[in-house]
């Protein structure tokens, strides 16, 4: 698309989804991104490792971008950062924490030096261009959180980040009412709101309540705690911390992403952790049972982070004995709930007690529930408002709860990533689109994984491939040896002589077939050949390998 | 394992899992099977299509075994009928819709003329060798449900089958408490019991509820209504047909099980249909919106049943329209969450009204929650107290509750698949195995797909195949054409030209370096090839493809 006039806004990533959010606002020359978020990738997208958002659009307007704005350092919110700067130097402003956590994705892809980074809190503000940003204090799963407002030529533009408010949060960041009252006082124009608990009826309870289940959970564990949560979560990990203090326990840390959290959230003053109080598992393992807490990786079922290894134990660090209490801080996302509900399965297997669940209140989210997105919509009196964040479902469900507070319905937009609304001259609609999609991340190709490709693995994974290697002779025009038939992922080629050697004879009938009557053109032969076996094969065992015949000619 | 003297009892599928439920239970020389049921795969088994219980052990006894008796008529109680029967003849003894689902799968595989049938109901008493079966009347999400009552020479053995205490049901069939309480005051020796919402408190709700609220969306809909449930759901089927006749809209039925479910259902008599109300898809599309109520499969969100391509616009008898409304009267069993909500995303995005999720009171589950459980266990008063039919974490919650209501801890057995539980002179104990597993059904294949072909899928669908054809001259021992690469799910060639080019670099060169040292063994130059390759490749890309070099010598 070519530039417009006038102020556009689209996301690249975030709508329709959970994951890579990243929002695009421009005003004529100006542009100013809002977050770079990775996802990972569903079941259907076979070995592909993750998610990032398509930034062409961007890489066409380089000269215009002004800055990386970002709300705070969830992957999905920071997860893209490293591939958007490979590709297109901009300026970042972010929250100290958020900051933190970008410096260490920058520092692992080699980025860190040539990357131009300022820190902003609720009290800055940024010219960019013709867009002027100031922020706002909101609280979330982790700390310093920021809503981002953008004065422009055209109106107040707000967008939220990922909040909820916790009116008594365990970390005293609270939500700035007074301020968000004032901004929504002084006129929005546009709201971009995030929808992730659009579903949930309610108000989402405080990060407290976690905190005084977690000590009685400690409090009545006689030998070991082993508890997993998000690392991200920086106030329920102070949470743990303080929980153990208080029931004498240490603490020892499983998990590279665990590891490296407490460090940077340590280091830059959001985690308190008593000297001394963080044992390695090799002193940790000389303590009694009851002074030691454990707090790992996995609560999501990830098979190869630290909580899946001591479920099948694997982990090289540590065993989990009959009696040890585990307990799973953390609700499993849609998509999860079997590789946790297999990890509790093993675990009371090896005899440990195991607090998980929905009825254990040691885990409440991050995002606010349909009361919390009605207050901000009320506080904030958009005239215009963009449901972000969510898939369409729960994009759906915020535009209801705009409309039940006032928002008039051909003001609501409910965009794809891609889709521009525009506005000019107080006029707002929504009206084309700019390139956005996936790129897919395997290994260390990026991008390079297309439909054929996992079309391909689709086929493969269901049901194999069944290779045919034959050679002609040019000069003879016949069959000198072969066929030799090789299987992966089809049958077991010993247990299936019969079906094999019926395969065999099918390609040798067929060749000689094509021979005689002068077809010897490879591709109508390996057609011919992929046609009949196809069939044959289907017929026999209502399979569908991909078929491979090689056909060598000497 | 021999035979042994006395009783035993054993689980060939249903523990340790849901899904495939069989259990033995055998005195001396007689064999008394319950349930014979399938499970559908997870995601780690690829391809697969359907897994069926190990019944070697039924097969080395054949002569002892007397009878499968079968509880109800859901596919994790007789998906495994049809592959039993084609091994082990033996007579069936099922209530009258269970017989009636069971013919079903007999007759498409061939199989219901030979296969003796006997109708049992509550009243019933069977002699089975020197055991003798009645049962007792439970309630579930299927009309007919029976518990069994075993006397053995032991003692008394209830297996409860699956049950709720639904007190209000929606087709009247009560859970008959005073004959279980009447077992329970007569003395049972061993309880076998279902623990599906052992995690669940409280006492699950009515089916009538969930009549209650179809109603009420029935009502206010202003178009068309799709609704979808388990077909097997006979008794909200009903309700759903009565809502449709009170509210003045003729039914449709979309899906082949739901076509098969009601004809068989109503044929019985379990579904009371008035004439001239089901109307096939080219007729209904004659009458007002507002007339018609569409029930369809795919609440599960099963790609290829009808919800899924009403989602998606590929069905080919039916198109939803904006304004319609479209009810998903079932709660996603763990694992389909993610397909569930793609295709409630796509509906929002066709502009349809949709009714789903916890919050909308369209399910109720079929399986008793903590209460019930407690309630079973203490009409039954067993001595001895098996917890079946979940997996491990739903098996131990069974357990606290079991010894919340008086059994000792000492006489609960939670068991793996193929444990053998033994009662010899009034002692119980666990001790041994029988051969218990998974058999995995692909295509037509039975059991023919084994360890080494999934572990090939696995690496086929995360990173594809490279196979690379060269060609040796037998006489002169060098390379005469080729390396050609062939590329499948790993990478797409014409786009990493380079990368192949390097490929086949290495090829040449290592093979001219065997050559040279005169290594010609297939193998050995397979395998050299395969490492430096697989080395290589990881290097480059971070990704492991089946490598499969193929040898033609001329």
């Amino acid at each position: 698309m070519q530039s417009k006039e006038g102020l556009i806004i689209a996301a690249l990533g975030g709508v329709n989804e959970i994951g890579k959010n990243m929002y695009v606002f421009q005003y004529n020359d100006d542009i100013v991104v809002i977050d770079c978020g990775s996802k990972f990738p569903d079941e259907s997208l076979l070995g592909i490792d993750l998610i990032i958002p398509d930034v062409s659009y961007l890489l066409d307007n380089q000269d215009k971008v002004r800055a990386l704005v970002v709300t705070h350092g969830h992957e999905d919110h920071i997860g893209g950062i490293p591939y958007l700067l490979k590709q297109i130097q901009m300026p970042i402003y972010a929250s100290r924490l958020t900051l933190g956590l970008i410096e260490i994705k920058l520092r692992e892809h080699g980025l860190l030096r040539e990357t131009k980074m300022t820190r902003i809190d609720a009290n800055s503000t940024i010219e960019l261009g013709a867009m002027t940003c100031s922020f706002f204090n909101t609280n979330h799963s982790i700390p310093d959180c920021l809503g981002v407002v953008m004065d422009t030529p055209e109106g107040t533009i707000v967008h939220t980040g990922d909040f909820k408010f916790d009116l008594t949060p365990a970390n005293k960041q609270y939500p700035d009412l007074h301020r968000m009252s004032d901004i929504g006082k002084k006129g929005v124009y546009l709201l971009l709101s995030e929808s992730t608990n659009a579903e949930r009826p309610g108000f989402t309870p405080s990060e407290q309540l976690v905190g005084v289940h977690i000590e009685e959970a400690f409090n009545q564990a006689k030998q070991r705690v082993f508890i997993s949560t998000f690392a991200s979560n920086v106030n329920r990990l102070q949470q743990i911390v303080d929980a153990a203090v208080r029931t004498n326990r240490k603490i020892c840390l499983l998990g590279r992403s665990m590891v490296n959290v407490v460090q940077v959230a340590t280091e830059l003053g959001y985690l308190t952790v008593p000297d001394g109080m963080i044992l390695e598992p090799n002193e940790a393992a000389k303590l009694h049972p009851e002074r030691m807490a454990v707090l790992c990786t996995g609560s999501q079922g990830e098979p190869m982070a630290a909580l899946a290894r001591l479920s099948n134990g694997s982990h090289r660090q540590m065993k989990i004995d009959a009696g040890d209490t585990v307990i799973i801080a953390a609700s499993p996302i849609p998509g999860n709930e079997r590789d946790v509900s297999r990890i509790i399965d093993n675990l009371y297997a090896m005899g440990a007690h195991i607090i998980y669940g929905s009825q254990s209140d040691l885990h409440v989210s991050g995002h606010g529930s349909q009361e919390e997105l009605k207050l901000m919509l009320t506080l904030m009196k958009p005239k215009y408002f963009i449901p972000v964040h969510g898939e369409f479902r729960m994009l759906h469900q915020h535009r209801i709860l705009a409309e039940a507070v006032g928002v008039r319905r051909e003001h609501i937009f409910i965009l794809n990533n891609g889709d521009v609304v525009e506005s000019k001259n107080g006029v707002v609609r929504q009206f084309g689109q700019i390139q956005a999609g996936q790129i897919l991340v395997d290994g260390l190709g990026i991008g390079d994984i297309g439909n054929i490709v996992l079309r391909d693995r689709r086929q493969l994974s269901a049901d194999g491939i069944l290779i045919i290697v034959i050679t002609l002779s040019k000069t003879e025009s016949k069959l000198i040896s072969g066929p030799d038939t090789i299987s992966r992922g089809f049958v077991y080629v010993r247990d299936s002589e019969e079906l094999i050697e019926e395969v065999n004879q099918i390609v040798i009938a067929t060749v000689n077939k094509m021979l005689e009557e002068h077809i010897t053109q490879w591709n109508v032969m390996k057609k011919t050949l992929k046609d009949s076996l196809g069939q044959f094969l289907y017929s026999r065992t209502k399979r569908r390998p991909i078929i491979l015949p090689i056909i060598i000619e000497v």
